[in-house]
Order: structure tokens, then C-alpha cells, then sequence
């Protein structure tokens, strides 16, 4: 029975893990992103090579990703920029090596065993420090020019909106990142999205916005299931508002609300572990 | 070799054709749409007899469409809603039928001899009457919950949006069809697309209203063309505008202003011709 390899890799930390079934990641382990991405590369193959050997890895990785030269294309993280990941691992551990962002991973995860299973057409997204979403069709991920990059949607204001709040997105100020990310609330309101109570104002636009990304993805992609996952919808009231404003958004056009789902707690690594078994079923 | 039929089946005419290449559909024959569906599909069904034998038949409709019924699902001419065309001319001509909405069929058409050939991840638009896409990942048409609804995209308005005008879409007001279709742009100015001279502020707002459409389609679908259609398109000086607008929303982000791709002259048409023979091969 072949064993698979995962990696989350994110821009503060990197999580590896072992198993034989994408539903059970075991032997989790954390080390810091370091400023050298050789260094995070050296404690990733050690991990590996203890706990393997593995048969095939998946990584999850922070993107944008260059899938052509299997690296990370740009990131203010400027040592990682181009680092060659994929090519890295397959020469350090010599096993085959899938990349896929972390949220097309977490769209395998969800579709291998989690909110997603049996079903062919649905949008994963997280909403926290960042939005990012990946998109299944057909049962496959959704790939073209590069990958899907819905955290940049142009948005609607609310007409509640705070006068001089401009956006928190360096290119695009006020689309879905700039305006319901986690850092957008905190910029908007001075306090981190944990700390605000369900009555406050906060969640009636951060609902308003996420229920525009929904009929989006819902016009565009025709999902089945839109699963939100991340930091920020970790708040329980926030599911059902988005629901609301979905149904008045879409005022009986489409029937969207029922299908909002809540995410799986840890679908980028079941994800990637999906993705090392691909390469060796 | 086979023969193969096509119908483009719209609201005010049903265009039919045989051919054995989806290239050059032949002996062009149009129908008004007749208040009482049987009557079109009398005339349809003669065309056919006279024409024929095909091989199979391939239906580009006006939408939205029930994929498992085969049926026009909702639409205001009442005696087509929820009537079965694809099981009525199976059993009128007794030959395979394949259905799909006409902007679904297009970009099927644009594929198989158009503006996409030899690319798999694309999305086809008709700005006219109405607004509707069409997309392909992968190679292969979106399906879904539905079909995409490309239309009612939500929008930013622009800030010389004439006070007053409320919009044109009867479920959602001031959506992409709502602002940007024919008949927004006759109710915004009071006169059709097609008599608006090229300097008027008419084509900035339009040009503003694309560009927002086009940013959401590649940051959820992320097409490497966006082949843009229909009456409206057919104004030379439009595109142009939507690639500066769009480049200056992308802001960098995104290398998106060259994928945009006017389309072909009568994709939908040809795109029945490869449906069917997608069926008989």
C-alpha cells in the first residue's frame, strides 16, 4: 500500500504530513517559512525522510504559482520568488512531486473526503488573511491561463461603507480582497474579524460582500456547492447572513442559498495528499 | 460520411442547416418562431425530410434550458416553457439530438472552427439583446448546477451612469445585461446601439461595463481567450476600449487586455453542427 507525502506550504509556516489515505493525514509537523527557502527545504526532507519513505508527494503551496516551471511566480517574499519547489523536492527525495495552490488542493481535499464527495461541480473558498478560491468542472480543477484568482473581483460598495475606507488590495483597492479579507476588517474597523461582536456593522457588510462573490461564482461557474472555508468564517452568524443576502441578490433568479456550505477543517493537506496519490494510485 | 443537421433555435427565429462539416453549415433556412411550438417544429421537421436524412441533430437554443428534461426551462413566451424539444424532434426525425443553450453552443463552435481552435480553456460572450457566455476548461463545456448565467453578473456602476436610469434587468436592475445590453443602452440614450456615433459617452460606460465582466470572468475561469460576440460587439471601435479599460482595472495583475478575441461570424450555428457530430462521429 503506497504511503503519501503532503505539504501545506504557506508564507508563515510549513506543514508536512504522512499517509496512506488522503482522509487521515498523520504525523503533522510545523516549521516556520524561512527567509531562505533552502532552509524550509532542508527541514522538509529531513521530515521526509524520516517518516518515509513516501511514495509520492503533494504540496499546497502559497501562490501564485508557475505551473509550467513548478514554482512560486511572485510574492513580496522575495528569496522564494521563482524558487523552484516542485523540482527541488523531486531531486532531494526522488519521488514524484504534484504542486497545486493551496486552495486547488483544498478543492481536492473537499472533493477526496470532505464537504465535496460525489460531487463533479463546486467552488472552494477561503476567506482570511487573503481570498482565494480553486474551482472544480466536470470532476477536474479548473486551470487555463494560470489558475482562478477570485479573491480579486471587482466588487459593488455597500452604502454603508465608512467615507475614506479606499480597499485594502495593492492592485485593485476595493475588490473582494480589498473589502472582506481579514485585514480589510481590521484596517475598516480597528479591531482583528475575531473581536467583533455578531451586532456589529462589520458582518452586514462583510455578508453583503461575500454574498456578490457567490452570485459570481454562481454566474460564471454554475457550481453545485460553494464551500467557504478560512479564518474569517470561522464567526457561525456569518454563514446565514450571506445566505440572506445571496437570496436577495439573486431575488429567485437561481436557487443559490442552499447551496453555501461550510468548509472541512483541513482540506489543503487531505488535498495534498490527494495529489501525491494521483501520481501513484 | 455523415450528414449532420443544425438549429439555432432563438426567441423571434429558429436558423436551420445541414452540413458534414461544422465548418461550412449549408442550404440556410430560417423560420419565425411561432407563438405555438408544434407549428416550428412542423416547419423544422420538413426542412429536415427535404434536406436530409441526417445523421443526427444538433440544437443551439435560447435558454434557459433543463439539460435533463431537454426543455426550455422558464421563458416569457409561455407556450414554449418547459415544452421538450430535444425529445420532440427525436421522435419527429428519428435521429440522435443533442441540446445546449446557443452561447454554450457557440463556444463550441468557435472551438471546433472558430476564434479557439486548439485552445481548451476559453469563454465566449454575446453582448446583444441580452448578455450570455459560454465557457470551456479543459476542453470541455461548464455545466453545473445549470449552465453559467454570465448576464447577471453583478457590477460596479460608473460615476457618469446618467442619474435616474435604474437599469434594464427584471430580477436584479443594474446587472451586466441590466446596464450593458442592447436594450440598456436604448432605454440609457434613447436611441439603439447602432445609431450611437463612436464619440458619444455612451460607449465609455460600455466600454467600463465589459471590462468589469471580462476581469470577473478571468479571475474566476481563467481563460486564455475571452472571445466577445454579438450586435453590440459589432461596433469596431468597442473593443478596442473594453482592452484600455480592462488594462487599467487589472491594474498589472493580470496579463488580460490580449486574450480578448472578437468572435466568429455564426459560431452558434456551426457549433450545432459539431454537437451533432459529437453523437454520431
Amino acid at each position: 500500500m503506497p504511503l503519501y507525502g503532503a505539504i501545506e506550504a504557506g508564507g508563515t509556516k510549513f506543514l508536512c504530513a504522512v499517509g496512506a489515505d488522503p482522509a487521515r493525514p498523520e504525523q503533522l509537523q510545523r516549521f516556520d517559512t524561512a527567509v531562505n527557502p533552502l532552509e524550509t527545504i532542508a527541514n522538509v526532507v529531513a521530515y521526509f525522510e524520516k517518516r518515509g519513505p513516501v511514495d509520492a508527494l503533494g504540496v499546497a503551496s502559497f501562490g501564485p504559482l508557475d505551473f509550467e516551471r513548478g514554482a512560486i511566480a511572485r510574492t513580496p517574499k522575495l528569496p522564494w520568488q521563482d524558487f523552484p519547489i516542485r523540482a527541488s523536492l523531486e531531486r532531494a527525495l526522488h519521488v514524484p512531486v504534484a504542486l497545486e495552490t493551496d486552495v486547488n488542493a483544498a478543492a481536492l481535499g473537499e472533493q477526496a473526503c470532505g464537504a465535496a464527495q460525489g460531487c463533479t461541480d463546486f467552488v472552494y473558498v477561503t476567506v482570511g488573511t487573503g481570498i482565494g478560491g480553486g474551482a472544480i468542472s466536470g470532476g477536474r480543477l479548473i486551470h487555463g491561463l494560470m489558475h482562478p484568482e477570485m479573491g480579486h473581483l471587482p466588487l459593488r460598495l455597500h452604502p454603508g461603507e465608512p467615507a475614506g475606507f479606499r480597499g485594502q488590495c495593492p492592485f485593485h483597492a476595493t475588490c473582494l480582497e480589498g473589502l472582506a479579507a481579514g485585514p480589510a476588517l481590521h484596517a475598516r474597523w480597528g479591531s482583528p474579524a475575531e473581536e467583533l461582536p455578531p451586532e456589529h456593522p462589520a458582518w452586514t457588510l462583510e455578508a453583503f460582500y461575500l454574498a456578490q462573490m457567490c452570485f459570481s461564482l454562481a454566474c460564471t461557474l454554475s457550481p453545485r456547492k460553494i464551500i467557504l472555508g478560512g479564518g474569517v468564517m470561522a464567526q457561525a452568524h456569518l454563514l446565514p447572513r450571506i445566505r440572506e443576502e445571496l437570496a436577495a441578490l439573486a431575488n429567485g433568479y437561481l436557487p443559490l442559498p442552499e447551496i453555501l456550505t461550510p468548509a472541512s477543517p483541513a482540506p489543503a493537506l487531505q488535498g495534498a495528499l490527494a495529489l501525491a496519490r494521483s501520481l501513484v494510485p
